[in-house]
């Protein structure tokens, strides 16, 4: 791992091939590691990890510090909820409390875009060694979760050597709000980044038509991309338009609220439109993988028949995956020098 | 051990003489050795044990969360409300998202009777190893308070050797809420399974006539009671029909709720009838042991007085001894091949 | 430590020097061990420490259990949202259930003043061993807090050698609301108690002249003073009376709600009269050390330049401290004999 060069991880704007090569070969490593048996791994003893949910997500909090744990290190976890917040502190504020405290890395996960590149700006200026790890910031950047997406396809294509190379020429269906969702913008920085085509799907409420130079514009204050040859984005209305040269269907959560403000009439149409039914599944390529960032609509999404009963629905193995992506990528803050 | 058989522990209609003599001797054992000042044990070392309180009950996940470090174990909980039950997830989605997550025991609590058994139903048909242990389900059953309060009182009748023998024809007297109350179910299928006579005491409103056959039909599903002999159970509705003749009162939590629902006509009445007071313990064998789930409603199932002053009020114990005894369930689960 | 004799710290007004002494020594050892990288020591192994916060605060909670994790203790925490006294149950009946599971050492916060002392009361009547650690009861006392605004103190004037001795004769300048404020009353029992002169600063409304003789007239129940000879405590009512003579300030958290009692009557002349800046900062001793206990009101009750650029603004130094402090404390507390 001697190419790793990030203190932080807040976006995957900036992230090399190199860089998934390093996440996607240590995840591999470590989830061979858990199926022989060794369940603990010294590597992080005496580090100090704080999740720090602004934004609450149980599960996504358990799994960090689950991760976090396998390593050995301290785990400490702060949630807004139960917070000072309420008594006027600022996230920054916080955060430079609990980097006093003698974190070392900050999981951060907050409801506005760029907190978590406030709060490791401003550890930087203070000349703190603490890392920031974003955990999901308002409409931004979810990269463990697009990590875990990325290893999990990778080991589907081969199981054996889940490089970002099996990811390569590609082609990735995305379906549903995507202009709402992180997780579709971090997918869509790691799979181009990996030479996956990416086809995006959804109503144009949901999907404007601009995502279509979503790559080509990397966000104020990065680097030059740092990756040479990047797949291509192309958008669709229609299911029927992607459905039979798709290698792999992504498909995002619907939040409800979305309802309420008109962008989808209703959630009937857009179940006929965009769910992944077993009808849809016929008109794939054999054995295509599902996958789904949790947790899932039941019967909206996803019909319960794929979730339940189709071979290739991935959404557990996503949440398995978890883990030891997530060490990953603790391991690599951690240990940079 | 080599007698234990279940996968799961969601009810104790399925317990036989064996199965609560394997819990006892082993919560002694682990009794025994933090007397003796070994806190850790490696057992569980490298298992995941995950609680899930659909319905919360601090001490209670505090509880297993004890026995599970003190085994080793790595822990990690979810509670509903800071959960994503609210983004519309089903409790068995989200049960199987943390089987996915690599968890070997998990510990459930809902307020819907059958919900832990829904979720062993599905990881068995999944072809998971998961076990699932019932934390208190609804109105049904709470397998470990019912073995946590049979150790407390095999442990008075007999110190060194607390045996389900110990139990064997004693009178144990149970006041109160009967009908609202998942532990005194499970208290009848223990109590009676070790061959005690169990005498029920309550208005009509809170403990319907029907109770007495309350063992002999055992829940759909369940195979033949493996219980050869069990003991009897009355139902009687003053406390002085019974008392001279009790080895032992246990008391439940009478729900506030339940004044509402007209069930009984004011608690100035209930406890004038059912309260646990220094007047009633006078009319008992002497030393008789007084038990209580907890939290208590000081002086309306127990007076202030017996709370704190009576030598053999066991509400303590009982807390006391829930770490042994849930230290062995989990043993016995984790181990099980 | 052969000096310790405190089963519980509920109050620092029974603080001998030597009682100063020991904690301040023990914290400047476990700082030095985290700083040379020891992050965690055996010392507390097979203890169980409970946090018991019915009043919420997660920084305190996270600085406690992290202290505790770094002496190898373990921990389980209660928090009184996720709890049961919505069920009725008393602060002193949940502690004691706490105390039977195991607890070695109950933390506890309250919003009313006494609540710790009545719990180690009650632990003590029943012969239990567990000791009370007072986490901030209501107005009354807040010990650690104090204790480690003494060493953040003690640091600062002798980095080496960070003992009560370097606080002597030193003039310590606490500003802002007295009247609510339990850091400030334990504030005033370790400043004095080390030998300094403190001159409180605040409007008649949050600082009554009675405070004048606070020290004077120790709190019922408590032996005769154990400190010979306490340094001086004088009151004024202009920042300006006081700011050329004094060694440290010690600003304090403003509650906005004391604006709706009409105690201030206004934010903006609180602050002009009270507030810590750069202006104030120039007509100061030079380096003059600035502390607060967190979370601070920016611009309230210092300005953020103090906050983000100021060197000897202590904020942070004082959360780093915290670990060190309460490890000393939690140390001394288990191993009295």
């Amino acid at each position: 791992m001697d190419n790793w060069r990030h203190k932080h991880i807040i976006d995957l704007a900036d992230f090399s091939l190199s860089d998934y090569e390093s996440v996607l070969e240590l995840a591999n490593r470590f989830k061979s590691l858990t199926k022989t048996g060794t369940k603990r791994l010294p590597s992080l003893q005496g580090k100090l990890i704080t999740t720090l949910f602004f934004e609450s997500s149980t599960r996504t909090k358990n799994s960090f510090e689950l991760a976090a744990k396998r390593l050995s290190a301290d785990v400490q976890s702060f949630s807004a909820s139960t917070s000072s917040l309420s008594k006027g502190e600022t996230p920054l504020d916080t955060a430079m409390s609990y980097t006093a405290m003698g974190t070392n890395i900050l999981i951060v996960r907050h409801s506005s875009s760029n907190v978590p590149l406030q709060i490791a700006n401003m550890i930087d200026n203070s000349g703190k060694e603490t890392s920031v790890l974003n955990g999901g910031d308002g409409l931004h950047s979810h990269p463990s979760q697009a990590l875990l997406d990325l290893f999990t396809l990778a080991k589907h294509f081969n199981q054996d050597s889940p490089t970002p190379e099996t990811i390569k020429n590609k082609t990735i269906l995305i379906v549903g709000d995507i202009l709402h969702s992180r997780v579709a913008r971090s997918n869509l920085w790691s799979l181009t980044g990996c030479g996956a085509d990416v086809i995006l799907c959804g109503p144009k409420s949901l999907l404007p038509d601009n995502f279509i130079n979503f790559v080509s514009s990397p966000p104020p204050g990065t680097q030059k991309d740092l990756v040479s040859s990047r797949g291509k984005i192309s958008i669709i209305r229609n299911l029927s338009e992607g459905i039979s040269s798709a290698d792999a269907i992504m498909t995002l959560r619907l939040q409800r609220e979305r309802m309420e403000d008109n962008l989808i009439t209703n959630i009937e149409n857009y179940r006929n439109n965009f769910a992944i039914t077993e009808e849809v599944i016929k008109r794939c390529k054999k054995n295509i993988p599902i996958l789904h960032p949790g947790p899932v609509n039941r019967g909206i999404e996803l019909s319960s028949t794929i979730l339940d009963d189709y071979q290739y629905c991935l959404v557990n193995e996503q949440v398995c995956n978890s883990i030891p992506v997530r060490m990953s990528l603790l391991y690599l803050l951690a240990n940079l020098k």
